[in-house]
């Protein structure tokens, strides 16, 4: 992380701004091309959930989506951090069935769900959480898919010497403009391996996945195979009330994002080829969609329709124990 | 807030930086002279609940409090951000019997408590929280026994027109050095008024309340009183497991501080006569007590047991789902 961020947010209660959130930002074409930032587009965070959709590559480039027949939903799922809702469920228990995997394979652990009606549903039933309902289960089944392709043992899929993780750091880096070994590996959430990068080299990825020009056919072929499965299923990607779900319906796929642990958010938008990504320097998630929200308001890649449709994100609202309002984070920034 | 804070702690995971916290310090004598600071010591926010303590002293100068016969904890209750342990609960329900005063006169709103041990096992057996359990119970009860005391009504309460809310504003003004109409008000998170105030400003109110030097014969009984009553029953001020409960603890009552909202603490030490405040200028708690502990080091306030017994809020250990430690809240700055 670089020292020179600068101010994305403010927390704002009665007459004063009562917190700040900082950042930085790179907007980069599919070619390299820095065109615009704020903070410094060279800081270096890991990618979290960001990386998802690029991790995603090797299941489909190694067969193992088409062998195993993964539907739309199922490659939108491995992209996810999604809501442990039922069809969350039970789309990762799809893929593990079709790939002779069991949810007792899954090594990431188990949480409530991040969708609330769910998860307090299951907490009055008394009904404990599984490895399926942790947002990560689509990526895990993913990768324990890629392990039964390749032939591999699946005893260590976590580590970050087995073939599946040396398949998605190699991916990683290729679309990163990077060799693997320029990219320091920290644990994530999940258990995985989990990428360093400059925030303008992980949007030059997501330009690339979107407008995959000058890379080879096989991966041209699976970057507009995962596009095309988020913006036909994109409640697969996160789920109900969520940003990432709501901006690719709002905008029929135009523009596709994803959020990540502490505080990053990676956009494309395949048609202009273009990469979009925000780090909040502190890694808050309240200050993460208003500042997204009004980047793309800024870069004129919002109609005024899809603005409407996405409004409650755009302020959020501060409110206390009763319930009233008495305050709201408001994005304050200009992008150069 | 300004736009000038330094950096207060790195969150670390595995070889990099994943995301920094900044803030700013103030570190003040009972005359109001500047010692020590980091970032920009006028930096204004909300005082949030670190107003508590100053809150309490119209409870005391009043009579409310001799009057009704409270206990020591009962004053330390009027002073906290408590658990909504069953200790804490019992309090506040004491403090309004005392006052003629039932639960249902809180307007504090509800929430399960922060101890999550208790929250467990009322949500297992379907026990929705009161008003007695939000962590803000106890100053409301003193709001309403000095509301008791002096003869009005408590329907509007938590309103700033409010004879309660007028004196608050005038006890934290006049700790402060300020006048009334130069602290903009907002509404906290428990519905009463709430203080911006500078930091240095804040950590000036502290000082005096740990050394009340020149200030009037019944203010200064006041502020012995609140600090003795800390004191004597630290587990009255937060609860288990809580930082403000250890240190009033580890230092046998040295050192008395007290958590706000909005990453916020601050510190009296009242045979120094000094007052220190903190912000965390994002508002996250994570990096408060780290940051503060470092701090109070390097001002050579905690002797070396002192540092043992409070050893592990010193670097947060940052866990993954599965529990294992993927990196740690790291404090990084140096107070000038």
């Amino acid at each position: 992380m670089s020292a020179s961020s600068a101010v994305i947010a403010r927390v704002i209660r009665g007459p004063i701004t009562e917190s700040i959130h900082r950042g930085h930002i790179a907007v980069v074409d599919h070619t390299g091309r820095l065109l615009h930032s704020l903070g410094d587009p060279q800081a270096v965070t890991f990618a979290r959930s960001t990386a998802k959709l690029i991790q995603a590559l090797p299941v489909l480039e190694s067969g193992a989506a088409s062998d195993f027949g993964f539907t739309d939903a199922e490659i939108a799922l491995i992209c996810a951090s999604h809501n442990g809702e039922d069809r969350h469920v039970r789309a990762a228990r799809s893929i593990l069935a079709k790939a002779g995997a069991e949810a007792d394979d899954l090594q990431c652990g188990s949480h409530y769900p991040f969708h609330k009606p769910t998860s307090r549903q299951m907490r009055q039933e008394g009904e404990a959480p599984t490895p399926l309902h942790n947002n990560c289960s689509g990526k895990h089944s993913g990768m324990l898919s890629l392990a039964a392709k390749l032939g591999v043992s699946t005893e260590h899929y976590m580590s970050p010497e087995h073939p599946v993780q040396r398949q998605m750091l190699q991916a990683v880096a290729e679309m990163a403009g990077l060799a693997p070994e320029e990219i320091p590996l920290g644990v994530d959430g999940c258990g995985v391996p989990v990428f360093g990068l400059a925030i303008d080299r992980l949007a030059l990825a997501y330009a690339r996945l979107g407008k995959p020009d000058g890379l080879s056919a096989e991966r041209a072929d699976a970057c507009r195979r995962i596009i095309a499965a988020i913006r036909r299923e994109p409640s697969y990607l996160a789920g109900s009330d969520r940003f990432d779900t709501r901006l690719a319906e709002a905008t029929g796929g135009r523009i596709i994002g994803k959020m990540g642990a502490e505080g990053l958010f990676a956009v494309t938008v395949p048609d202009e080829g273009l990469g979009l990504v925000l780090k909040i320097e502190d890694g808050a998630q309240r200050a993460l969609y208003c500042a997204m929200f009004e980047a793309l308001v800024q870069l004129g890649l919002l109609h005024t329709d899809e603005m409407e449709a996405l409004a409650e994100f755009r302020e959020p609202k501060v409110t206390n124990w009763q319930g009233t309002v008495v305050g709201s984070i408001q994005a304050d920034f200009k992008l150069i």
